[in-house]
């Protein structure tokens, strides 16, 4: 149940800072072909594997076949395309996040199994525009995705049937009151629907995209589905959202 | 009043297809020492310099002197930075995002006077760590950011005395239930805050930072301020000011 990343340049360095970030024990496994950089960078305990992460073989000794994700960051599209077919091959069921640099390579990556492809240089001009035409809302996206602080971030939050809000709208839900957190987008039956009506019920299987800083949203999906008997010993009193 | 975008490699052609999107008769001059390559991609409307961007020279013959903004989004941090402090020198008050690829040149194009600092690598690190951890999370970063989906979007909006929500609180203020838009942060007196109280009252001179599609954000943009008869008309509902 592990996370395998392969490469070890700018940008899977970042992916390894960042899931540190979110999560310190979680398990990862770096397969880079340059020891010293690895040595440099890495936290001790952090598994790693020199050898050439396009070898079918190096992916076995990772174990890809029990891992559950794979980000394959390197500079060239062809060798993410590549790695992205092997560990297919491998495990059916993994996820792939694959890094792409040319823009048509985005869809070549999803054909050969990628369950998510990222173009950075896509994203950074976007940003670097909008920087100029809406400084703030990108400031505001820049430190949405930077973990490090734990200020506000977004979060992905699992609706279960036995959630007493299942089938409250969401003015009533409250999240904003009750939470502190605010719920931008509904993930329903795969479908995204941003900005919902405040009167949408909430449906068991929805998954909440939130924004709230880190201890707000844990709180939240801890509680989320203890509340029942919390909010039924309270007063019946009208709850409203924004 | 024009923009000036300098270099045009994968990076700076999605400043540019993105500037378009969010606003066709954006004025726009591109600097670049390959012809053929902007050519290519260029629609024929748009001004271009075949040049060194980083020559004092073709900047004036860009006109920096009365551009608006300067993006610098050549692949070499130094270029960068020597186009900063050029640009700087010839009009101090233009506004100025920079790319950078390694993660210590933030502090050096901030020094050298970029207004904002745009990495694609730690941006696009973070979205693909992300896409594993919070896969749905992810997807609704990616589109926020992506302007020709009109359905959801980053807005910033300036509050001004006149408007008629100075005073109100967010929740009274109701964004999301008059206009569909969801309030995600106010930028007040140079600070950032996320998630606001729904107590808090809203301020002339805040920049409130909102999502929403295209057509609810322009249509709360240009009604925020004529509201003020719509709801004189209606009733009193106590105002104050702070
Ligand atoms: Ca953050
Ligand atoms: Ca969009």
């Amino acid at each position: 149940d592990h996370i395998i990343i392969c490469g070890f340049g700018r940008v899977a360095q970042q992916v390894y800072k960042q899931l540190k970030e979110d999560d310190e024990d979680i398990q990862i496994v770096i397969i880079h072909d340059n020891d010293a950089e690895l040595q440099e960078t890495l936290e001790p305990e952090t598994l790693r594997l020199v050898g050439d992460p396009t070898d079918k073989h190096t992916l076995l000794k990772a174990r890809v076949e029990h891992a559950r994700a794979l980000i394959t960051a390197l500079s060239s599209d062809a060798d993410n395309v590549f790695i992205t077919l092997t560990s297919k091959g491998l495990n059916e069921e993994l996820t792939i996040a694959a890094r792409a640099e040319r823009a048509d390579s985005e869809e070549i990556l999803k054909k050969a199994g990628a369950t998510s492809v990222i173009n950075p240089s896509i994203i950074g001009g976007r940003e670097l525009a909008m920087s100029v035409t809406k400084p703030t809302g990108a400031d505001y996206i820049k430190d949405l995705i930077k973990s490090e602080e734990k200020d506000f971030m977004v979060g992905e939050i699992d609706l279960e049937d036995e959630s007493p809000i299942v089938g409250s709208t969401i003015e009533d839900a409250g999240l904003r009151k009750h939470y502190g957190i605010t719920l931008v987008a509904i993930l329903r039956k795969k479908e995204l629907i941003s900005n919902p009506d405040l009167d949408e019920k909430l449906q068991a299987g929805d998954t909440l995209i939130v924004i709230g800083n880190q201890e707000q949203i844990e709180r939240f999906s801890v509680n989320k589905n203890k509340e029942r008997t919390h909010q039924s010993a309270k007063s019946q009193s009208p709850q409203t959202d924004e």
